[in-house]
């Protein structure tokens, strides 16, 4: 779990819970004009002058949002901080402040602890937030780790999911599908590593993959954008559960149908290899693989010459009547009804 | 952990996850103004106009926050909301509105979970506070709730915990140990059950002091009162962790010392029966029992004769300068140093 640094771990019961709590958090100055006092009382005060505040949280589950045998504490710090971050662009918003709450087992030693808060401070330094406030204590089993991320938009710049109107355009960012072949891959290194711990896995033919997987990055850069090419999405919403659920989300809160057309998603080509290999179809998992963390899009036809060339975006679809239902449109022309996979997780 | 209403309990799967989602916070409607967008999106959108928003989170998490055992979801549920909601008075600010995200193993049917969410929609609507977000996913054990608060103030009227000066008075709410003695009555009977479970616990002379553990409440009144006595503390905490270690907090952020008087904690009669009955020592329970969700704060002297004849406000202790430490003067007169217990759960 550790990284071998010829040194004794620390029993978290050495520092005592306040003990913890400002071991870990004194490496959190704020930068944020909006954050008027962070961590240290008994809540933070941030000032949003006449802009909206937007707020969003996550818990992070070990078991069941992240397994510690293939996914080192930097990166799953790093990780917790990007899905809520991605929660803030999705609305169309700055993001600014983040709160971290953890609960640990006594387990894991403090210079644990101290390899997640590096990630989390990695990822606030990047995305330039300031981590305002927390709460740290212990648990019966394994990591747990909350995340509260605020942001502020001038009234009336939020986008939200029901705004997408018949004849929109469905644009999505980046490419999907890669970050669930990463988890099949590690999945599978993981079994190979039980039968056999000497053997060293090859894991070159899969990095982006792997990276997509293990650190995502939140599209921050496509609010700024946004910004640039003076324009404003319809409706928005960010891929966490796979894009099959987050399209029904837009149609079912905006009322509209939708043709989602199969030739058109974007994938990687270490996608497509590593479906092969896996001999699993390309198209099911961009539809439910999730955890992309790419921002899904309508937008009005008017604004296609905004996004045309440029190669942050690939139009996917086109939003229709509601009557006309949510359909996939498969390379041979044929018609598919989309059903929401989401996350199944509560089938046991 | 349900009541027997001749009903099938629902497994949470029948549901999934979307369904769960819809189905537990279709209740919450909103009322307040800074509402713009609550639920149902990727974030909620809040507007505080041109004042300051506080934001304050908490981990509830079974086995180590609370037992089941003995504490029902609903009062769960309820007291989860009224934790996070006294950090954001101790601020002197207004709640406005909740964010709650919960964990459950499938061993929980719906109707636990309905359970728990009409105590989360009851306190929210008793202190007047929007659900605007959440998160609903499944653990490997047992139940985590995380409840993040949000509240808004004017400008400059936040009071922090490092306000305190020499010579001010040390006040509190109401009366302290009572929550940890109604742990101790419920931890004893519990014991008593797995002996005989038929055997049924007469806890008619500990309802005060249980109520205090399972269902407390939050000093939202005394912020009002406090506005309607034109005064602002120059120091406020909530006591969660026991007075000893909130009033070390005040006076390590403060830069100052104080003695605090044993003669005037004030304890309920229930308080004073049951130490005697269990033993223990009522100003140790005072001080370090915690879970009182009363508010301590500093004060000038000027503003003394304000809260003088209130029967709300306890002054216990006198400012001093940093080095004149930090001092119980016992009912002996003599000077005990006072020490943070906390919270020691790492210990294993």
């Amino acid at each position: 779990m550790i990284e071998d640094k010829n040194q004794q771990p620390t029993p978290l019961s050495e520092l005592g819970e306040f003990g913890l709590i400002d071991h870990l958090t004194k490496q959190f100055d704020t930068k944020q004009e909006s954050t008027v006092k962070g961590i240290g009382d008994d809540a933070a005060v941030l000032n949003f002058e006449n802009k909206n505040t937007v707020v969003s949280t996550d818990l992070l589950i070990e078991g069941v949002h992240f397994d510690l045998s293939y996914m080192p504490l930097k990166h799953l710090g790093y990780k917790a901080i990007i899905v809520n971050l991605s929660d803030i662009y999705a609305m169309n918003a700055k993001a600014t402040q983040v709160t971290v709450s953890i609960a640990v087992s006594s387990r894991f030693p403090l210079e644990a602890l101290e390899e997640l808060y590096e990630g989390i401070a990695l990822a606030s330094k990047i995305y330039n937030v300031d981590v305002v406030g927390g709460d740290t204590t212990s648990s019966t089993s394994g990591l747990i780790i909350s995340v509260t991320a605020i942001g502020e938009i001038s009234q009336n710049d939020e986008v939200l999911r029901n705004g997408a109107k018949p004849n929109d355009l469905l644009v999505v960012t980046g490419d999907l599908g890669a970050a669930y072949m990463g988890l099949q891959v590690l999945e599978r290194e993981k079994e190979v590593f039980k039968v056999n711990p000497n053997n060293q896995p090859d894991l070159d033919t899969y990095t982006y993959i792997i990276e997509r997987q293990l650190k995502p990055e939140a599209r921050k850069d496509i609010i700024t954008l946004f910004k640039d090419l003076d324009m404003k999405p319809s409706a928005m919403i960010d891929i966490s559960d796979g894009l099959s659920s987050e399209i029904l989300h837009i149609c079912k809160q905006s009322g509209v149908g939708c043709d989602l057309y199969e030739n058109k998603i974007p994938l990687d080509p270490q996608v497509i290899s590593t479906c092969e290999e896996f001999n699993i179809d390309s198209t099911t998992v961009a539809l439910n693989g999730g955890e992309d963390y790419e921002l899904l899009f309508t937008i009005s036809q008017h604004d296609y010459p905004k996004i045309k060339a440029n190669p942050n975006f690939s139009v996917i679809g086109f939003i229709k009547e509601a009557q006309a239902g949510v359909h996939l449109v498969t390379r041979a022309e044929t018609q598919i009804p989309l059903k929401a996979q989401g996350w199944k997780s509560f089938n046991d």
